[in-house]
C-alpha cells in the first residue's frame, strides 16, 4: 500500500482515462486487466491500462491548477467503474487519495466514493529497455493517420491466418508502404520520399485492433508527431503523453504484388460520393452480391439481389470510360467499405478480366491508394 | 393481386413508416406480422402494421405534390426492408406500382427496387364496428401526453400479474386518475375538473407498451386532440391521420388508495435536478440499494454501496424539512425513474414509517402527481 494524495480536473482525468481506456476488454478474463492502474509521482499522474496485446499509457504531467500531487502512490482500480464514476461528477478538482489499504478515495463537492481496488503487483508495465536493434522514428500525427486510415478496414476479422488480423508496414529508405488484406479485399498506401528515418528497411505487421485504438487517441494537430519504437516483438508509439505499446505481429505477410492487374480491358471514372450513396442504398438488398456492370457507353449499372426479398438497381453517369464493356459481382459490404475510405471526388475502377480483382483508386495527383475487390462467381457476373 | 400505383414524397411516407413501424414486433413470429400493409384508395394511402396487442394506421391523404393516386391497390411487404429503402432514397418523389403478382416496384430517380411481397388476405385489420356501448372521449394531445407520461415508466415489465402491465384509467365526471404500479413503486396522476366528457364512469387497463408507443407518435401541437374509444376490450386513439388500436386488459385492477400513506412522521423538500443528479452518480455504486437519511437538520445523505467494489454517499442542503430524523432504503434505479418523472423544480418527500412507502410529490400547485417507493429491508435502512 502506498499513500496518494492528489487533485486533478475533472476534465483532464476524463480525457486520459477515455484514452487508456481502449485497452480493457469488454470480457478480459483476468481481474487485474479490467482494472486501470493508477501512480502518482512527482512528475504527474499516470494511467495505464493493459490486455493480452496492448498497453496504453497515459501521463498527466503536473500543472498548477489542474494536476497537483500532495503525496505519491499507485492503486489499480476496476476501470469500469472509475470511469463511470469520473463522467458523473461536476466538474472541477477532484481529489483522489489512498487512506486505507487498497481503497481509493474519490472526493468533489460534496460527493464521496470509496472504490475497492487490487494490488498493482500483478500489474503490466510498458519496460523502456532499449534493444540495441529497436529502430526510431518520428512521424508527423497526420502523416501518421493518413497511412493507416485508409487501410485499416480491410484486415481480416478471422484468426485463421493470424497475420492478416495485421497491416503490413514497410519503411525502405523515403519510402512507406501499408498494406491489408483478408484474401478478398486488399487496402494499399504507398508514400513515398517522405523524409529520411536514416534506419535500415523494416517489415513488420502491426495488429489491426492496435492500429484502430490508435487512431482515435492520438491527436490531429499539425504540429504533434509521434516517435515510433520498432522492436523485435513490440512496436511503440509515443505521442505528447500518451504512450501505447502493443506486440507485433509473428509470421511472414504474404507477397501481395502479383495480386495487383498492371494490364486492364476497362477503366472507368466515376463520382465517389454518388457511387457510395447508391450502394449503401442497394446494398440493403446486397444478400449475395452486387453486381456493377458497363453495357452502355457513359452509364455505369449496379444490380442487387437477395433471394425471396426482392432485387434493387441502378444507373450512374459515368465521367470517363475507356475499353470494352464489362459486368462483375462482388461483396457489396466489402465494396462499401473500400469506397467509404476514399477521399478524393472522383475514383477509378480498373476492369482486368472475370478472374482478376477489380482495382479501385482515389483519382487524385497525390494518392497513392489502391484496393483490390476479388469477384464473386454468381450467374449474374461470374 | 392489385394494381396499385401512386406517387408519394419522400418525407411524408417516411413519417407514415415511422409511426406505423412501432407496431411491428422485432422478433414477429408471424410472416405476415414482420410486413406493412399498403392500400392506396381514392382518398389516399394507409399504412397498417400490426402485432398480436396492438394495430397502428397512418393515413396519408391525396395531396397535389406529396400523394398522388393514379390507380388503387393494395399489397403487404416486409415492414424492415421497405423502411430501409426508403430511409436511404434521395429526397423526392417516389413512384410505388404493383406490375405483377406480389411484386412491389419502388423507382425514385434512377433507383429502382423490386421488393417480394405477401397476400393481403391475411393481415389483420382494425374493424370500425361501432359497438352501442362503445365509450367516446376527446382530449387535447397536450393533456393525454400529460396524464400518461407521468405514470407509464411504473408499469411492472413481468408478466406474472398482466394487470400490472398496464395503466389504469379510471374517468369519473370530469374527473381523471391514471395509476401504474410494479408493487414496489407506484404513479398516480389525478387531473380534476378537466371538461364534462358526457360518459359513464370507466375503468379500464391499457397495456403500458401501448401507451409508451403512442405517447411517441401523436404530435404535441397545441391545436391536436384525440378521439378516445373505449369499448369492452379494445380502446382507440384517432388523431389526424393516425389511428391505433389496442387490446385492454382484462382483470382487475389492484385496489391502491389505502397503499398510499395519510398520515407522516417527517417531511422535507428538496431541488429535483441537483437529487436527481446525485441519485443518477452514486447508483453507479448501488448494487444493492440506495439509503436515504435525514440525521441532521437541513442536510439530506444518501448513500450507496455495492459489495466487494465500493461505496458513495453524498450530502444535499434541504429547503425545508418537518418532523423526526429518519433512514430508509430502497431501489436506485426505482428511485431514479421517479425523478425524472418529475418535471417540477422541487419535490417532497414524505416518510411515514420504516414499513410504509416513501411518497414523493413534485412541489407544484398545478399538478397531482403522486410517486410511491417501498422500502427495501437492509442492514443500513430497514
Amino acid at each position: 500500500m502506498r499513500s496518494l494524495l492528489i487533485h486533478v480536473s475533472k476534465d483532464s482525468l476524463s480525457t486520459a482515462l477515455q484514452a487508456a481506456l481502449k485497452a480493457i476488454s469488454a470480457n478480459s478474463s483476468s481481474r487485474v486487466l479490467s482494472g486501470i492502474h493508477i501512480q502518482a509521482q512527482a512528475e504527474g499522474l499516470t494511467l495505464t491500462a493493459s490486455n493480452i496485446r496492448m498497453t496504453i499509457e497515459y501521463k498527466l504531467p503536473v500543472k498548477m491548477d489542474s494536476m497537483i500531487v500532495h503525496k505519491p502512490g499507485e492503486i489499480v482500480v476496476p476501470a469500469c467503474y472509475f470511469y463511470e464514476i469520473i463522467r458523473k461528477l461536476d466538474p472541477g478538482l477532484i481529489r483522489l487519495e489512498i487512506a486505507e489499504t487498497l481503497i481509493l478515495n474519490i472526493q468533489s463537492g460534496y460527493t464521496q466514493f470509496r472504490l475497492c481496488g487490487m494490488d498493482t503487483a500483478e500489474f503490466p508495465r510498458i519496460h523502456y529497455v532499449d534493444h540495441p536493434n529497436t529502430k526510431k522514428i518520428r512521424m508527423k500525427n497526420t502523416l501518421l493517420k493518413q497511412i493507416f486510415k485508409h487501410v485499416v478496414f480491410a484486415v481480416s476479422s478471422l484468426e485463421t491466418r493470424p497475420v492478416l488480423t495485421g497491416v503490413s508496414l514497410q519503411i525502405d529508405n523515403q519510402n512507406i508502404r501499408v498494406v491489408a488484406t483478408d484474401g478478398i479485399r486488399l487496402a494499399q498506401q504507398v508514400v513515398e520520399n517522405v523524409e529520411d528515418y536514416g534506419v535500415s528497411p523494416l517489415n513488420v505487421i502491426i495488429p489491426g485492433s492496435t492500429l484502430e485504438d490508435l487512431l482515435k487517441i492520438i491527436n490531429d494537430d499539425e504540429g504533434s508527431s509521434t516517435q515510433i519504437e520498432i522492436g523485435q516483438k513490440q512496436i511503440r508509439f509515443i505521442s505528447d503523453g500518451l504512450r501505447v505499446q502493443s506486440a507485433l505481429l509473428e509470421g511472414t505477410y504474404p507477397y501481395v504484388d502479383n495480386l495487383i492487374p498492371q494490364v486492364y480491358i476497362s477503366e472507368v471514372i466515376v463520382k465517389t460520393e454518388r457511387l457510395l450513396r447508391v450502394v449503401e442504398r442497394i446494398a440493403i438488398l446486397a444478400g449475395e452480391s452486387v453486381t456493377l456492370g458497363v453495357y452502355h457507353s457513359g452509364i455505369l449499372h449496379l444490380i442487387s439481389r437477395t433471394a425471396d426479398v426482392g432485387e434493387a438497381k441502378e444507373e450512374i453517369p459515368l465521367e470517363y470510360l475507356e475499353g470494352e464493356y464489362f459486368r462483375v459481382a462482388f461483396n457489396g459490404k466489402y465494396f462499401r467499405d473500400i469506397l467509404r475510405a476514399i477521399d478524393s471526388d472522383t475514383l477509378r475502377i480498373r476492369f482486368a478480366g472475370k478472374e482478376r480483382p477489380l482495382v479501385i483508386q482515389p483519382v487524385d495527383m497525390t494518392s497513392s491508394t489502391l484496393f483490390l475487390i476479388t469477384p464473386m462467381r454468381t450467374q449474374d457476373g461470374g
